[in-house]
């Protein structure tokens, strides 16, 4: 079976860029620079369910995307977590925090509804696409 | 500098193994299956922080847990994540979730007050320990 994007992540997030294994979006969350990471696996649901090789993209994916955030914004902390309660499709979430955003201390997710983007969505999406060219000129 | 396991960490977590790179912990709320990988590492914040074998240590004893969790408790989800947004100290949580459980379908973080292990805490302990001796007979 081929991968489709669950409705629910299609909804919630925007298209960015997409990396070997993961197609990478962009939270549109305006609150937070949120990237979510989807690998391209009809059915996967935990990370174990990837064979091991897709495992270590996975790995190398999210340390990328963090890095990315990590360099564009200079967070005080990056937020990882593969959760998949409520969308089941296995989805990882990378964010980079700020003391005194919207959820900080605690997580973002519960913590509200989400500020869509308007105006600064592109400048967000330039941002991280500029770095991404700057450190991984091979990106489809 | 050695590395020396942050104070509330301690006081949150009950000891459990010790893997190559991580110290294995178990979150002292009876409430979730909850493990606390801490990578031995001073200083260590961000997954970014970790020389690239570490970061793949990690990778392989989070998934490794992941897995331990899932063959003891056969949890609707697993759910991981590395947040340290209250505790600056690297760690990474591996969370056994199930429909219905004390947080559900919210993540655990800010789900109420722990609830601490009482008699519960040997059989829990006990019962990871012999996973543990099944699937990984050399963990220290």
């Amino acid at each position: 079976m081929n991968f489709e994007l669950d409705p629910t992540l299609a909804a919630d997030t925007l298209e960015f860029v997409s990396f070997e294994l993961c197609d990478v979006r962009l939270m549109n969350d305006a609150r937070f620079p949120w990237l979510i990471l989807v690998p391209r696996r009809h059915a996967a649901v935990e990370i174990l369910d990837l064979d091991r090789a897709d495992q270590d993209f996975l790995w190398s994916e999210i340390r990328f995307a963090a890095g990315v955030l990590r360099a564009v914004y200079r967070p005080d902390k990056l937020n990882i977590g593969a959760l998949g309660n409520q969308v089941a499709q296995l989805h990882v979430h990378v964010i980079a925090r700020f003391h005194g955003d919207a959820a900080w201390p605690a997580p973002v997710w519960g913590s509200g509804p989400a500020r869509r983007y308007e105006h600064e969505r592109d400048k967000r999406l330039d941002e991280l696409k500029a770095m991404l060219a700057e450190t991984r000129p091979s990106v489809r």
